[in-house]
């Protein structure tokens, strides 16, 4: 039983509505059929355990050839499906947007992963996900092979050049170190000094953002010589073009909204037989 | 009052989770401050009314200087936030989340709008959008200057391959207008000659699915030769790069995934003043 | 499984509250039990998928004896279920709730759809529906032989009177089809002259309302002397008694309120054996 | 705030969907008008509390000129509202399906109200209501003068005949008043001296369930010779035609499905002006 | 099927968030385990049947040594699971808390009933529980063999000092009555003569709120030789160590809000074996 | 506007089902009156906030006299309230359950927090919660000066002695760290060296669980010898009697189910003036 079928469902009810009025009224409802969802583009796969869930969850019978977090290559049958042909069809469209949306952000994440990961650089995601979709969408980076980073507000503190607008950067530190203990403490820097201060006033993890591969470098090597146990981020601005001079730096970590906000979707296709 | 004020909700409340750990404990309650949200990069917006609606739901004062629909242009301001710093830093991440979304598509919409407008062809989406944020991908696509196309199983009926390969297109034609009157039969064709068995059929829309040019070329003007009432829509493999080609052949609409599966978000940021 | 399967939960709860306290009290927990339901009256069957689901939901045995759409004669049993007598007791309102009020609107519609189709004319329902059930009142109507019509405000267009007192028809139709290719444009009308208006200006279905037969009768033979393609739908204070005069003027549809706001519930009940 | 608002919102959304295409493509957004809320038929109003509170929710100004539970005649006007014709128009429908369905369980009842009482005798409903609108059929009796009866299976006893098929009659009420003391327990009985049973055993009802006149005057007056405090109910096949020779053998109750099962929508419309 | 799964399952939602991270990083997903449930303290459980309904929803093999309402000593295994390590400690948390916080209550009732049953006094609970956990503390306080009292504001009348502070006391039991027939009406009264104000005004239970032995006994042997039918409650700071006192007087009823504000929860662990 | 107001909303329904029968009946419409929220007992206010939150909602005028965190003495108000009397009186036990839960938590973590306090040491909860109540009672805990510990099973790490059932302490810490980067890794130990252990595969936390004072003092020496700059934490049987022997020892954080599991909710009630 998956731990968000309710939230699964209510995806099914969104296209639903009334119900599928095209397939209902065209084929009879004892017809039988058997399916394949198939990759047309090369990518890594991700939803496949949530489409499995549904498509079981409406008494079809599943096959999955390939699992969450595998490669797959153009023209490859991901899974295959057998019941009836008009509760396949009802599904159809949200098992694929499920898999295509999950597919292309681990398929996104994977390609960066490759890149920083000859340096021993994690990639890690962003909270610039799609309203109401967080979940799978921090289950596809996780399957991509990036760390998912904060899943919401609650669990880590992160102090922005917001905040750092209004309260000094080692009183906010501070602060929240004293507001919880369980929670890791990080702060976003716009300067390899102000990466200092941050180091100083007892960060676990700094985030420098937006800096220039110069400013980074500099920022990297004064963090290292302190010799901090705390954590390097690097974010901002990273692309697939860019990331391997940023890379090289060993961070410990590069966070990038790209998988998520720039990244297409994986083409995926369900064919029928009767 | 946003008639989908109760969802909107349940996206902070999603990002929100037991609270915002980090402005709770680095700023004191009374804090009022002032924000702009910011475009990083041209293009068109699209969740400014959802963006209102949230930040006054919770007791904001808002000013849009920009509406949906309009262009925005880099470093232009989008609205202006006055009251609780709190509450501001809150809901920045669901505010920008949406409005980045949504504006992305908006912009994906209009540029290819601008192109297939230059021919009297209009644009439309498909459902191909992240399950749970439908109404918002397609409300986005309605402010491009798109049309939504179906949004559910029940508001249209689609006749698609899958059907077709359990069920004669005649046939299918006929039970599909026998169910309902009050909505449109669409067929989805693979050849200019199912596209004419569709019209034959009496198709209300006959969609060419996956056409080269030439082909599309070849089903157009057989359709009009036939001087059939039907709307011809062009589907399939359409990209900024291509569409203008098929733009020429004068279809009455082209539909495409591009618009939400392949777009980027439109960058933006909030900026925070005391 | 039934797609609607959490709503059809929340009939339960909101019949059983805490508990069925009289069962629970009165009867030991492993008592076991044989039921039917009966019908009371004659009448067309709508609901039977629904009670079924819902009893095999609580691990009840159900054996349907009639499928929904079929006609039932008084005495008839519909439904024979075994289990445990505590949960039978505990379900039986709700499903007699679902069967009774679903059946009711099926028998209506049947009723005026057996008079109507002796002149080729179909019946409709309307948006006139209990809030919160109207997908299972609509399914009634389509069980009964009827056509569900519009399910929401999303699914067709119909400019009525209302919209006509702040636009001009012309303008409306023209507005409207701007907006959507992929849904019909109907017109309710108030005379022959706008009826013909309504059609000039490229309306799918022009809706009649509460057109005397004598007028009715004037502007469906414009209309066909017009040789239009629309749909032509009369409506307004159809019953029973009248439909048959309104029959026979052939127009393409009757739809009326009357299935749904006027139409009894088909008696039945649930009988337990040991 | 109206403590069912969530719900009252819900049915928006079920009529509402994606949005009132008809209305938004016809008329521009900032358009303002009045509109008058009329009854078409005579009857008792129920439903002008909700329907004021979801105008009011979406910022509509109304006066009300007619309260619930107050009779209304033919072309009276019920309510006034202004504001937005666009919201006018995307909730005329919800708001006249509360009213007419609570209007006219309220006339129903409300006439049976008005001849029994001139025996002294209550009406009551039963649990015959449509499923997820019970809160609202409910307030409706109320409002037209009867009495709720139960409102789930867990505020009050009734032991009706399928209980009694599995266990016997004293002992199921002895088991039932041991369970709780704060509810009554009420016993369904076919035959005058099954009423005797029940008034010894204790019951603080006795539903005489689908008694001839002579046998419901036999148990009442048997009844009433015992000296019991119980009350007597009268129940089943009760109608406008025959309850005047039940009520006259002044039983303290008559309950009856016919209220919500039977009685027709009270007809109402709303129309617009500039 | 558990009639509150839904509820159970938010349950889980709320503890798991987006996954028990600790588990799925350090244990295989194919990893399998039993694990036992054992009471570190001796009392009557509650919440087994929630517990198995949760456990077996995610496919575990679940095997209750013990059932509700039963007696547990320190050391004995109350139930026996088997299957996947990873879903176990995934439930882990969640089902402990229920049966923990349920059987505190049950046992805190159990212990009350034990000492007023000896004088034939019934224990009953009040409306003081956790908000949003009220159905699990009721079924709590019945499983340790105590009486329910009203389950919420609509299944029993119960006119407090705050009501009589706007409104003479026997016109508010008159005006009660009158308002529904299945309900039974109580009055809380703080003297003697105000509870036999209360039986004559016709109260069907009288709670002597917050008296003194002395007043109640009182209060009782007045009541009791005025010979009412009605039900005697007592209720108002009784704890395990007075409630002998105020048994003693053998009122029918003590109802008391200890078992649920200030019983301990009753402690016990889940033991994982491989 | 409370960011948990449906769930707030949904406490009201669980309380109020169809209506609170007793007010309506007994109290006119348009009575006004005035109450006030009094403790009576000694403690700490938690709550407050969310009781204003639902008294404005309702649109009643509240007057808070002593605010979340504070102390209240014995017949002090807490907070003052004027409006409708039918809405006061359908809040009444809704907000008082609220405040005196939580109140109740408050003030048994500020006892402890004083204690402990005078040793620099923190107060920890634990996830044992009420389900369903988890963010209120967090929140009580944080008002009384505690540290809410981890929210859900993805906020923080912690291994627990059934995880190192089935994997090895050194192994178990590897995979955590590994799984990301941004949250903390507990362990739970049992022995001095299994703490020690903890420590040298780089814990960010170590629970000494169940720990004897003596055990306790030596973990913590041997920790703090070893340079460590891990939290130490204690848990495990921690009461007001025995634990200010554990403070002295000086861990970073003492965390305890005592505050949720074995408090008593803090006497109030409402007092009601015309």
């Amino acid at each position: 039983m998956h731990p968000r079928m309710a939230e699964l469902l209510r995806f099914v009810e969104e296209d639903l509505g009334y119900g599928d009025i095209t397939t209902e009224s065209v084929l009879e409802e004892e017809v039988a059929a058997r399916a394949e969802v198939v990759a047309k583009e090369a990518g890594v796969l991700a939803g496949v355990e949530e489409a499995l869930a549904l498509l079981e969850h409406f008494n079809l019978k599943c096959t999955p050839l390939k699992q969450d977090g595998e490669e797959v290559a153009p023209g490859e049958v991901v899974l295959q499906v057998e019941g009836s042909a008009r509760t396949i069809l009802m599904l159809e469209r949200v098992v694929l947007n499920l898999l295509m949306r999950m597919s292309g952000i681990a398929t996104a994440t994977r390609r960066l992963v490759n890149i920083a990961g000859r340096y021993g650089v994690r990639i890690a995601g962003t909270r610039k996900t799609t309203p109401g979709f967080r979940y799978f969408e921090k289950r596809a980076i996780a399957l991509g092979g990036g760390d998912t980073h904060r899943l919401r507000l609650d669990d880590a503190v992160l102090i922005k050049d917001n905040h750092l607008a209004l309260v000094e950067l080692g009183e906010a530190v501070r602060r929240a170190k004293e507001a919880g203990f369980t929670r890791k403490v990080e702060v976003e820097v716009r300067s390899p000094e102000q990466a200092l201060r941050a180091l100083e006033a007892g960060a676990d993890i700094v985030m420098l953002d937006n800096f220039s591969v110069e400013e980074a470098e500099r920022a990297i090597s004064l963090a290292r010589e302190r010799g901090s146990g705390a954590v390097i981020e690097l974010s901002g601005g990273i692309t697939p073009e860019n990331i391997e001079s940023y890379a090289k730096l060993r961070p410990d970590v590069i966070s990038t909204g790209y998988i998520t906000t720039r990244s297409a979707w994986l083409d995926m296709s369900l064919r029928l037989k009767r």
